[in-house]
């Protein structure tokens, strides 16, 4: 496994994918290079992948948004004669580290999501065009694209054999949007979860389990047909250009990341990571002619690029920095100005892509399996998308009064409108309300107060923060809690952080992260999957794996 | 640990809590007895419990509905003098092994919604009267209950110390309940689940934690007094006397067990356990009056008492037979009969709560963790609420047509207008409707259905079963199916199984068993937990545990 794994790619080098543009209508090719994979020795056979796959198709899918934003149907298939992908691969799977393995699922959910999402946020619509073998993650990647045809000949199936043949589940997703999504009755989703072999053609579609079974005769006819038909019916406007994402501006030390806007120190002993995010540092653009005229230099999109692969590199590569504190360093109107011109023009392309991604990205630390806390310094700008981080966290702390001699603007919080309904959560509510669940009217005394620097008195009233210190008790508080926090078990606050963080209604995305996940991992970590004699193991030796059959 | 886990307890013999009822207000107290614990060298300290105490409670719950109905209020207090309760019992944590934890958590919960769920359904309100610790299973007790009092002294607190202390969650409901129900603030919810010593007095009452902070010098004169408000506010109507819930017939034999209208028989090498469940042998009451007459000696009820009792004994003490098969014998007519007396004096006391039991012990079996199958043999009686586990099992199979000689009536099922209301899953949906959650449609066809015998053809039309064979097909297509599924990985049955028999919306309880207990099983799985070295074995050692502090 290389040292660290990078999150930032560059189309001219994909390793497994190839994209085609035409007009409307983009045809991705998943076309695995056998010998690409991350960890030494696992072969990525029949289009299986690893980490290193899914980062290339979540950078294409971020692309497609910003790039590509002519594009309306996006249309998945397989560059390899007999398969259309085998899924996640066994080897790596069997090998990898329990933290790993949860990180790559979380990793490859949020992919699935972000292009299962694009049809209703922008337009883009996935189609999985399936020929030869779907298993596995392979149809969960199928599962994700919103309209699914599969060729209709002798061999071709799709199936999620997980659990019959590796002892594990479906778990990027599979089996909640088998029953949310596409609605399959339990028992037959029962069946199919237990047929190795999957479900072929008539069967397949009278099941729910795709949208269309096409004759192999004229397959990829009726694929660019389809593909056809839903970009002239796409509601989505023209774009005729998009704007370039170019490389992100990061050095890397060796406990620091540092971009243009945003800085990552790791206290490796301490086991804690700092992540400062600075306050706009461009000129506020007159309009949006002059906001796409700066392109990705713009600070809006700039610091949402930096945080979310800074936020990426923590979870894979710094593990053991079991807390993350968040601070910000400028001028919180200077961050609402920005968003206010976003929000002003909330219909214009860019800003629309601009504000669903600020909301990936928020979603992204939601689920964030570290304890996170915000520190509301002096000179700090938690506002407008960076105040939504203040309730992202499981906690915020904030000074209050003058301390000595910083010589900072003194601390206060911006809210905005974009904090009533423009990032919202997994759980479908805005974080504001997620927070204010047994009291809504709480919300309501927030959005009073938008527009205004709410000092530390006040946010602490208004319920935005969890505590206030002034400069005598701040610095005692917070070390307690930095040194309280990091000596807990990390299990517990995972486990902890992920029930207390999502109080009230569920989504799929919710289901998927909270619940099938949970159960995924409780599986990864028994022996019956993940020990020497388990299924995972012992896949493709010939060896049968051995189980114990008690019930838990 | 005793060889056989009893779920059947007299009310002469209880160890752990004591009942006074007077009147309208029973006050249960806690006293549990140090040297009763299930497991060898675990003594109960500190009111802390283990499944024995629950079991009783489980009991007292149930009693509290059949036996005493003219109860309004049960106030929940301890018999101790510091504590209230100081939750499970952590010796028996740190030595039980995996299925037993989990199956434990399992049973705690169902005792902690049953009594949650009893005023509701019943009228009978649950109070907790804290005085003293009230620690982490022991604050789950009172959580359960549906207003909480705290004494405010200067040691009286309420706490949910397993995270920070034990390296576990507060599983049994604890942070599903703080957040659903009570909505407490997530980063104050954050802030009491890290906090050992946890909150006491107004603090308590500010952030929602319990209901009303009693002074000491008149803590039981409040209480009694709130006791009697409630009861007087109670619309529960005033019933006189209840119905002795006899001991239950009930032989077992070293592969079987025995009872009136039940019987289980495990075929260990096949993995496999065998319930069949005997139509009515009573004569059909004409009356509710008759009804009541004849006790626990109707079939409606004897029949729920004895399958509840069969499945927790399959749970608890059979854990290798992974796969249930459900069989009935007997005559679906006379099963109709004897629930649409139930149904049809729904406002019934004893009717409402036969028919909120039977939802009981229904919903046990859908979070029961095995594989289950129906089989729909000539002769069986799948009707009314016996219908119901066609569809709470993850498939059913059917007999199709005649078989050779075999003598007995067709295989038919009886819709009854039971099917469609009276026994929602904890998802709130009734099983027709989770079933064809995607084609709501097909339940108005299964109403259209109500009172007619129907075989398999029309059965599997209407999606009822999922699937039928004939005389040829039969015996291959169960052992086949018998082979393949006693043949998978216990624990990816068990996820998957989780994950299919709940689609769609959550409540509150389908959190705590679906989402909650699937961390807290991912925990208990953990070295950091359940390890040597791991927080649960190291309590109380004076060694401090052992973390590996990556992040999973």
């Amino acid at each position: 496994m290389s040292d660290r794994i990078d999150f930032q790619v560059d189309p001219s080098n994909y390793r497994h994918w190839r994209l085609e543009i035409d007009g409307p209508v983009a045809m991705l090719t998943m076309d695995v290079d056998e010998d690409g994979g991350i960890f030494e020795g696992c072969e990525l056979k029949m289009n299986s992948y690893d980490i290193g796959v899914d980062i290339e198709l979540a950078d294409i899918v971020q692309r497609m948004r910003f790039e590509h934003p002519g594009v309306k149907v996006v249309v998945m298939r397989s560059g390899k004669e007999k398969v259309f992908c085998a899924g996640a691969n066994i080897g790596m799977l069997g090998e990898a580290g329990h933290a790993h393995k949860v990180n790559f699922c979380k990793f490859t959910n949020e992919t699935r999501n972000a292009y299962e999402a694009a049809e209703e946020e922008s337009g883009q619509k996935y189609v999985a065009a399936v020929k030869g073998s779907c298993a596995g993650g392979g149809y969960e990647l199928a599962l994700a694209c919103n309209h699914i045809m599969l060729v209709d000949d002798s061999s071709s199936s799709v199936a999620l054999p997980e659990a019959p043949l590796l002892g594990v589940l479906p778990g990027t997703g599979g089996l909640t949007r088998l029953t949310d999504k596409r609605k399959v009755r339990r028992d037959l989703a029962d069946v199919f979860c237990s047929t190795e072999e999957g479900i072929r053609s008539r069967r397949a579609l009278e099941w729910g389990l795709v949208d269309e079974v096409v004759p192999n005769s004229n397959f990829d006819g009726v694929v660019a047909e389809r593909a056809h038909e839903f970009a002239a019916a796409s509601a989505k406007e023209d774009v005729a250009e998009g704007i370039e994402l170019s490389p992100l501006r990061r050095e890397f030390s060796d406990d620091a990341v540092t971009y243009s806007s945003v800085e990552v120190a790791v206290h490796r002993d301490a086991g804690v990571a700092t992540v400062t995010i600075f306050g706009p540092d461009d000129d506020l653009p007159g309009s949006m002619e002059e906001f796409v005229e700066a392109g990705d230099e713009n600070w809006m999109l700039r610091a949402a690029r930096e945080l979310e692969d800074a936020i990426l590199h923590l979870r894979l590569n710094e593990r053991e920095a079991g807390l993350i504190v968040f601070e910000t360093k400028g001028d919180g109107e200077a961050v609402a100005a920005r968003e206010r011109l976003i929000l002003d023009n909330a219909d214009h392309w860019l800003a629309n892509e601009i504000l669903h991604y600020w909301k990936r990205v928020l979603k992204r630390i939601d689920v964030t399996s570290r304890s996170m806390v915000c520190f509301v310094e002096h000179g700090s700008c938690f506002a407008g998308p960076l105040a939504e981080i203040l309730w992202a966290a499981d906690r915020s702390y904030m000074m209050q009064g003058e301390f000595d001699d910083d010589g900072q603007p003194m601390a206060a919080i911006g809210l905005t409108d974009g904090n009533f309904g423009r990032y919202p959560m997994a759980n479908g509510l805005t974080r504001l309300r997620t927070r204010f669940y047994g009291d809504p009217g709480r919300v309501d005394g927030a959005e009073a107060a938008v527009g205004r620097k709410l000092e530390a008195e006040e946010a602490a009233e208004l319920g935005l923060v969890t505590d206030a210190f002034d400069n005598i008790d701040w610095d005692g508080e917070v070390r307690i809690f930095l040194e309280a926090r990091s000596a807990f078990s990390p299990d517990a606050m995972s486990g902890m952080e992920a029930n207390l963080r999502f109080p009230g209604p569920e989504t799929m995305e919710t289901r998927i992260f909270g619940r099938l996940a949970a159960w995924q991992n409780w599986i990864f970590q028994r022996p019956n999957a993940s020990g020497p004699e388990g299924a995972l193991r012992r896949y493709g030796s010939g060896v049968r794996p051995e189980f114990d059959m008690e019930r838990a």
